[in-house]
């Protein structure tokens, strides 16, 4: 009889974070403060983040022990399952075999859990009694909210003011995990009340509710800020999916060929990806590992590898990675969440190593392949892992005309319950697509990295 | 290691329904013919429904196999988890042992699609190309659209012109899966034309949008009708959920003392509750069995058990159920699947017997039950489920205090995603109670069952 959901036991659920800069070929370039041009050292993380996530950040260990607590935690809803697409592959007629991976059976139906509850125990832990963070269209935020919920502590969300405004579901299911939402630009800031002076009307931007949640968390010793993506530690937390598909991928005997997730931030992307490098690593297995950005927002196939602020407004330490520039801004898109001007440094630095490739999707293409999936599968994606979905199609549609019984694996980080107005307005045909590479894009990138500081 | 989810292997899944039927101590009242007062028999049900459905309906077999290609679409998210609320139970202190069996997990988010996908399946078999339906909140006709996908029928949906244009998240899900939905009433039907020339603006009832869907369906020979719950056939094939969490607390080596179940139609109580039901005649366990019904709309608590109509409008056969008039309006509760004037027969001809209890719950006791189930289980309830959620916390906490460890399972039928907007009024306390009891109510009942059709 055919299996269609391979799931693990809980006694199966790893116990230990996977950290692929102890095994990359080569390490990647340090972390800069912006003011020196020196490494930065956790001296100056110290304000923000506690010691435990500092040390995850830079240290070299293989494996990181999860605690008992956050374990007990991730029990909600992990293991989670792995799906061989049994509906898919009759509907495309392919011979391959296509694997997900889904995340979205966790509280916030994404992936983001995953780092936030190990984020908030730390924090706890350390005597912190409240976090701030920034959410754009409020999957990070959601989170970060629930992972306070568990460990007691108080979440304070500023939520980019257009979303807050025209999404309000994700905002209310952010209050009822308890957390509090404020819109940004807030006059709770004084980032906040200089952009509202200037610009009463503002509808904020991510760079800015970075701003107002890293200026509280500075201005408070029991407070501390989290952030969603990008970062060694958030990507370090997420290998806990690679982890599990490895497993169940063992279980039934099969080797991919072909790994695929969508890349904003990075973070879902090398949660699932960095076990599988490790065993290429290992020659325990060789396959292709693709990265699916949006055509709107191509930072690893259309943007520079240099040295960028993670934030528009350029208050973060300097990270070498691939960017679009730190004041660009995506056309708005369906899939916020991968609406990123830069890309995580470890995914930045496999991609420029040779490690991974990468390729961009129109988001009409990946929203056909949404709905494809959703009436054959059961299960409604976010518009980001449409993305990915979309680069399967295509290859399982390669598939069946070479007649290759190529295994695919596929990252489906979430569920687009809350996305639905996305569909509905593809369904009414009022999806636009994003051609890139008009010249004045070039100049814009070229001019926002020359007003860097200079670095030696 | 404590374990949080009870997961069946795929192997495991129910290949049969189970038949309350068979075992009934005494036989339940027949479905009466509204013209003849005589029982109705297959013909007249013949132009909605297709002939194995209709042997369903009636058949007094203890088992129904259930079709492999009916197997292999529940295979999608089936089976189901059971999940022990450790960090529930801790929030409460309690001894008790708290189980729920989550039905969320389904393409639609809730327990519908158990039956909508086999009444797919049965009139693509008897060469139906359509099927017709009504949906209010709009579960049903998601779980009905995803299933018409899946054997490459047709689905066209008449929603309830109050839902359709304050819940649009439902209808773009029935889009998105490929159904379409119609505001109802609509100018498509002569029922529909009839209403709307009275009243321009009618905002529309679930017995028009029946009468609407009944119409058509009867009008075209290829063209069926589903109903989504109180049909015999339709709790037939809910069992699927009680024969999965039997399973699941034998594996566990529990033994239930209390099931509680919300009711509406009485589908999801009666899925859960029939197998148990099953063990409890055979004399291998003794739970006490609990429906709980909102106070505003109290059919088993309240209502009188005699023949009525299943629909507002008259149309349907006379089945004796518990029920509060058939022209009874009740308040517009969050719980959009609570708001139905009868029961099912089944629950009905149960709860009169004495194989069962019930309670009423108001919404506000429910939503503050929803909250804390959220921020401790991760897991957002449907305001239907929360009436569950509230009568197991209630029994908890009794616990607590006589210190009794009373094993108590829960049917936790459905996810609350596209009902934020009802857990935001909860928050801004702006959620009302409904209290039972005027004259006036009672009045408008016996007036109603005064009206019905004299029966000899």
């Amino acid at each position: 009889m055919r299996q269609h959901r391979i799931q693990l036991a809980e006694s199966e659920m790893p116990t230990r974070w996977y950290n692929v800069l102890h095994d990359l070929p080569t390490p990647p370039p340090p972390v800069l403060h912006p003011g020196t041009g020196q490494p930065v050292g956790p001296d100056d993380l110290a304000p923000l983040f506690p010691m435990a996530l500092i040390e995850q950040e830079v240290t070299n260990a293989q494996y990181v022990e999860i605690p008992g607590e956050v374990l007990d935690v991730y029990r909600l809803w992990r293991p989670s399952p792995l799906y061989r697409a049994y509906q898919l592959e009759k509907a495309l007629g392919t011979p391959a075999r296509i694997y997900y991976k889904y995340e979205g059976v966790s509280p916030a139906g994404s992936h983001k859990p995953n780092t936030s509850v190990p984020q908030a125990f730390y924090n706890a832990r350390a005597g912190i009694r409240r976090l701030t963070t920034e959410t754009g269209a409020g999957q990070w935020g959601t989170a970060l909210a629930f992972a306070c919920a568990q460990f007691g502590l108080e979440c304070e969300v500023w939520q980019v003011r257009a979303s807050y405004d025209q999404k309000p579901y994700r905002r209310m299911m952010i209050e009822t995990f308890g957390g509090t939402v404020h819109p940004s630009p807030s006059t709770l800031t004084a980032a906040g009340r200089a952009i509202l002076a200037e610009h009463p009307d503002s509808s904020g931007s991510l760079g800015i509710a970075i701003s107002e949640a890293v200026e509280v968390a500075a201005q408070h010793a029991d407070t501390n800020y989290a952030l969603g993506s990008v970062l060694n530690h958030v990507l370090l937390h997420q290998t806990v999916i690679g982890e599990e598909a490895l497993l169940q991928l063992a279980r039934v005997g099969e080797t991919p060929d072909l790994l695929v997730g969508c890349t904003g931030g990075g973070s879902n992307f090398g949660g699932l990806m960095f076990p599988f490098l490790r065993e290429r690593w290992a020659g325990r297995m060789s396959p292709t590992i693709r990265a699916v950005e949006p055509t709107a927002c191509p930072s690893l196939t259309q943007g520079t590898y240099a040295y960028d602020f993670g934030d528009t407004a350029g208050t973060t330490p300097l990270m070498k990675m691939h960017t679009l520039g730190h004041d660009f801004v995506p056309d708005p898109i369906h899939a916020g969440g991968l609406r990123y001007h830069g890309m995580s440094p470890l995914v930045s630095h496999l991609y420029e190593t040779g490690e991974m490739e990468a390729i961009a999707k129109p988001q009409s293409e990946c929203f056909a392949a949404g709905v494809l999936f959703a009436r054959t599968e059961g299960i409604l994606p976010a518009p980001e892992p449409t993305h990915a979905l979309a680069a399967a199609i295509e290859e399982a549609r390669r598939c069946a005309e070479t007649g290759e019984e190529k295994v695919i694996l596929t990252a489906l980080c979430g569920h687009g319950h809350l996305d639905l107005p996305a569909y509905a307005s593809y369904l009414a045909g009022s999806v636009t697509d994003h051609e890139w590479g008009d010249s004045d894009t070039q100049a814009a990138l070229q001019a926002s990295l020359a007003r860097l500081p200079q670095l030696s």
